[in-house]
């Protein structure tokens, strides 16, 4: 049930089309719960009939850009309940530390390689954070600007913070891997 | 793909049959990637199928205990094969960061309240990890036990120490992310 929440929180700063809505998406919710196109249409269509949101058709668009959806006042509500209340998550289930369980029994010089590459792909993800937590913190990410249009301006330094914080909570927990994975290094 | 392999991985201790096989999954990978005993016995069923366990019917047993499951030289290879390559997670995905990036729309206390949740959840889990790693370096995992048996005692201490050190992972992980959601509360 995440991405109708993820999407009902890009179409909370405005109104748009499918369009525009991908994009917003991609630059900005997709870092945390990312999406493929496909999975976006039919998800809006099932929000539609679940009157989360609404869709408007624009006449002389094109196809892509022919729907301006906005969210409804039960979508409103939905996103804040689902925001203000603790969801517990799912068993524990980590593929790499399920795999990192047996890298005693392969050759010492693949369970390195295993390794160097788990640090390689956080040390990728911290990077694509780091500069989206820095966006944030600038108030220039395309979704925050229009965001903040709609919100008092004596709010706007908190909201980009917070939200420019989970970033910073997705860099803290890879950090922790990568440091966890050499200490591993160190170990084989 | 991750079960079979996490079976792979309990079977390749010692044959056991599926009573066994749940009681030392659920004390030991279990902790890493759960899976309810509904999901077991169809995964063993497949394995079997695919070659990559061999079961025995044993006479004169209970329905549960009745079939000794033993890896079998391709089940084997399987296990080495994908515990020695790397493999790419899937795209980021995280529910509660997602929730995280919509705290500033709700009640301060809302929001207090599930970061505080949050928090606790990661406590019970460290704990849980905690013990099961000083078991493992203690050597007293009964999963453990029956491993060691069929490896040379000079390699002992470092099948033990690499397996408690996974646990290590999971416990720097939920500190790192017990610290962020601190610094949240902090920031709300």
């Amino acid at each position: 049930m995440s991405l109708p929440h993820a999407l009902l929180g890009v179409l909370s700063a405005r109104p748009m089309n499918g369009y525009e809505l991908t994009k917003f998406f991609d630059a900005s919710t997709g870092y945390v719960w990312s999406a493929p196109q496909s999975q976006i249409y039919p998800t809006l269509r099932r929000m539609a009939d679940d009157g989360w949101i609404a869709g408007t058709r624009q006449s002389r668009a094109t196809a892509l850009r022919s729907t301006v959806y906005s969210i409804t006042e039960a979508g409103q509500a939905e996103l804040l309940e689902w925001a203000g209340h603790y969801h517990p998550p799912g068993p524990a289930r980590d593929a790499f530390f399920l795999q990192a369980l047996y890298l005693d029994m392969v050759p010492t010089r693949r369970a390195r390689e295993v390794l160097r590459r788990f640090i390689q792909h956080h040390e990728r993800a911290i990077a694509e954070w780091e500069s989206q937590r820095d966006a944030l913190v600038a108030r220039e990410t395309p979704l925050l600007v229009e965001r903040l249009r709609a919100r008092p301006p004596r709010q706007h330094a908190r909201i980009a913070r917070l939200k420019a914080s989970v970033f910073q909570g997705e860099i803290d927990r890879s950090e922790a891997l990568i440091a966890w994975a050499r200490a591993q290094l160190d170990l084989l």
